[in-house]
């Protein structure tokens, strides 16, 4: 990565003059912009946008660009975040007993298509630490019981904090987090094996087979203590028939479910997503 | 249609033999197969097939066909539907306010899309009138509230039976219509603006757009007295992104169901489309 | 349209400080700017951009706007183009004998996708004056033969000269326009029925089921002197199988057309797609 | 497997009672069937079918079921191949440097996607030994020049035969394969990296980017002689923009071209392709 940038993602009340403002802060400390994209929500009053500039030649020292910024964002009432290019996020892949989203999360790591790092899998379940062992990740089993879940999300927590991990993933984790753990770890980027908000909880593949559906999708969307109600970052879908029996839509699924979640993964890792209210934004 | 044929739809307990026995029924009356499908489905024990073969060289004269076909059918068990290529079902579309799904339907009825009759439009509204005079179809309006519906449907009851209607669209009739009528005229294709499960019921767009959905979809279904749960015929779908409004998701929306809508109503005209539980098999 | 709205349309070669240096010109000049889009094609060395904003409290008259922005657009080599959200383009639509895409493209005006009129049709046979006439659009049918082509195409840009056409839109003509035509009016947008670059030239659907290709698709560009190579502006696809004949490619393919030719259009009308070189940039 | 089955594929010029005569086959012998398909060709004269059955109950051993079929299909003149569910075809995949395709195929194979083996795998480079070691499959270097290339293929073709190879994946594998070696071994599906018959031959994605395309797509098809030309059993499509670089076609290109290739292949493997001149049947 020759040439690192900067991106801001920037959110606040809409007024005149945004756009000039976000770009002179640029340009008047000799930053050249490669991407600007804005987008205004009229029905909540609100502008939002990405701007990205690569950082030779930019006056600002890294670590005073944030406070530099303030000063501008704050009369506006902006909420912001600041993201360097050439920083590598830390990422926990967590997971259950399938291993269709994980082989293909580090197979996708592996072939530079994140720029971050796999840093640590945790398993409810013991099944896949071999997987984690052919490519050399530590794996932790963390099995999880009614009674000792909240118990267990500690060390989880623990864990997190430990590998000092920016990012979770939940790759066909089958169990519900507490909103405990989502207020002390909110970073978490779900996939949910249905087109949300058809069939959600559990079983979506029965329950769309059994409906007659002619198409199936799967949701990746941030977690929320509201189970499958997250803002969502991207969906997509594939045809299916009556030939097709629940066998035949998982595994459709699965294709599904390996690309819509990479697909957000990256997105994230872009700062590409805006979430505001319940929603997001995606800068394309 | 220089080539006349017959469409038996079937479908009956799975046993070994049925394609032998409805394929022999076929060739010993002289009959040349040009579609044959069947579907097992193994859970509901079910043997559905379609066969369709040329009418030229057989035997049976067509009012024969039936009882004669009944004959093998009845030991097995089979309920079974026959139709002629060449038969002209008599449709009616029933609208609201919104033409879209009535010029598309006019528009491809013209073009040869459908081989049937658009005989009546049914409104409770007047403002389409004009639209149907401008192509020459009968158009009564029917206005419904709470209190004159029962009444109301008795009229429009009265219409289907004076113009001998095969087939109701329901192309944007935005009233549900009472179990009764369903139960004395079953035969009605709906399109639902919505990727059903998700959003039934009204104002899918808005809720769409609410949810922050990135894809949208149409749902053509046979009507049920179970609103927005009848048996499934198509589904197809669109991106959307945050860029889009609720005035864009409807009229994307719009693009959406008409395609739908008339996919469906060409499957169910081909004698396609063979109901059975809930869902539906689809002999493409 | 309670808000007019300006759009500029801008490339020039990438520097810094571009994005504040448009943005200052509408901030200073009291605009509320509501949708600001940019790309910076690397290879090619340019920046380009949408910038829409409000005129309503925009201190500059219309008629000033293109020569006050010119005085920062010359000095950084930009070619620009603005228009007004309330002009009303007039449109030509040209065709031959299907009336698939006229009929869309008609519904579509009056139910007010395009903000723009349907000025003339233009026809190289007589058979679809009866849609012009049920619609009341002004209807011209010009026969072409090799002979007169040239000829002919004299008389249709005095048509388009006399209506004050804005936009041709060739919606199934199946002549090729000389380039001397293109080169005296070049705003025109054409449907190819295939999906671009396969299958150029005569009939796309017929080899396209020779082929044997599991899915086809429609392409909408704007015409250039090498036919079927002009910049695209939208393409989209449809699934097809080993039971579909060249009939059912042409039937699919209809729907297919239809809907991109009305995306291209409806992109163009709200100037959001921008040339360069022989390649589109579409602001979403 | 608890319940094998049996299939056959079958061609012959189309006549009455073909339906019945093939049916009568299975059921005289004790067969249920579980799936009939089929399909005629009206332009080519052509009946093409696919029949499976369960051989539980089925009266002739396996090892006569081909000659007790021959003596009814060679009346008929058609051609058919006989497959057995429990059968395990030997594969052989064949890469160069990239290795999505080759993981995802692992990847599916061990997941039970094929009802298959990986044996093999040739390579023109050294690069994905430690691929095939990691997962514990036979690697093969044999590096191709333009004087060794026919050298190197005979070498090519003994390994075949000693790993006794049923079919070759051609999983990105950049060498085109001499006529010759086609004819000695003609069960070979290759991926194609772009829409065919858009974009054949060399660099498709950087011709994609310059050409401007607004979607671009993949080809799993049989190898022949003519490059780019062999029968197609399956194509996808993703949409891209005027955002997307070349190396951003190439990553959602390798996508479609997994996703694209396993379909291929496990279609071939459930013996659900028929080739017929240079088109397929594929029976869904």
């Amino acid at each position: 990565m020759p040439n690192p940038t900067a991106t801001l993602l920037i959110s606040c009340p809409d007024q005149k003059g945004l756009v000039a403002k976000f770009a002179n802060f640029i340009y008047s400390n000799g930053g050249n912009i490669i991407h600007a994209d804005q987008h205004t929500d009229f029905s909540a009053g609100l502008f939002l946008t990405r701007i990205e500039w690569q950082l030779e030649g930019f006056n600002l020292p890294r670590e005073i660009i944030g406070a530099a910024f303030n000063a501008i964002a704050q009369p506006l009432q902006a909420s912001w975040q600041l993201r360097f290019s050439d920083d590598t996020p830390r990422m926990a892949i967590w997971v259950s007993k399938q291993d269709h989203c994980l082989f293909d999360l580090i197979w996708r790591q592996r072939a530079g298509e994140f720029h971050a790092e796999i840093s640590l899998i945790i398993s409810n379940h013991p099944d896949l630490a071999e997987v984690a062992q052919q490519f050399n990740i530590d794996y932790h089993y963390i099995s999880i019981t009614k009674d000792t879940k909240l118990e267990q999300e500690s060390k989880q927590l623990k864990l997190l904090q430990n590998y000092r991990i920016d990012l979770v993933i939940l790759a066909k984790y089958m169990q519900v987090l507490s909103s405990d753990f989502l207020s002390q770890f909110p970073k978490i980027i779900n996939i949910h094996h249905s087109f949300l908000p058809a069939f959600p909880g559990a079983n979506p593949y029965h329950r769309a087979c059994d409906r007659g559906v002619k198409i199936i999708g799967a949701t990746a969307h941030y977690a929320t203590a509201d189970l499958d109600e997250g803002p969502i970052i991207e969906q997509d879908v594939v045809r299916v028939s009556h030939r097709d029996n629940v066998d035949d839509l998982i595994r459709k699924g699965k294709d599904l479910e390996r690309v819509v979640l990479a697909r957000a993964v990256r997105l994230h890792l872009q700062n590409r997503v805006l979430v505001y209210g319940n929603r997001t934004v995606v800068f394309g």
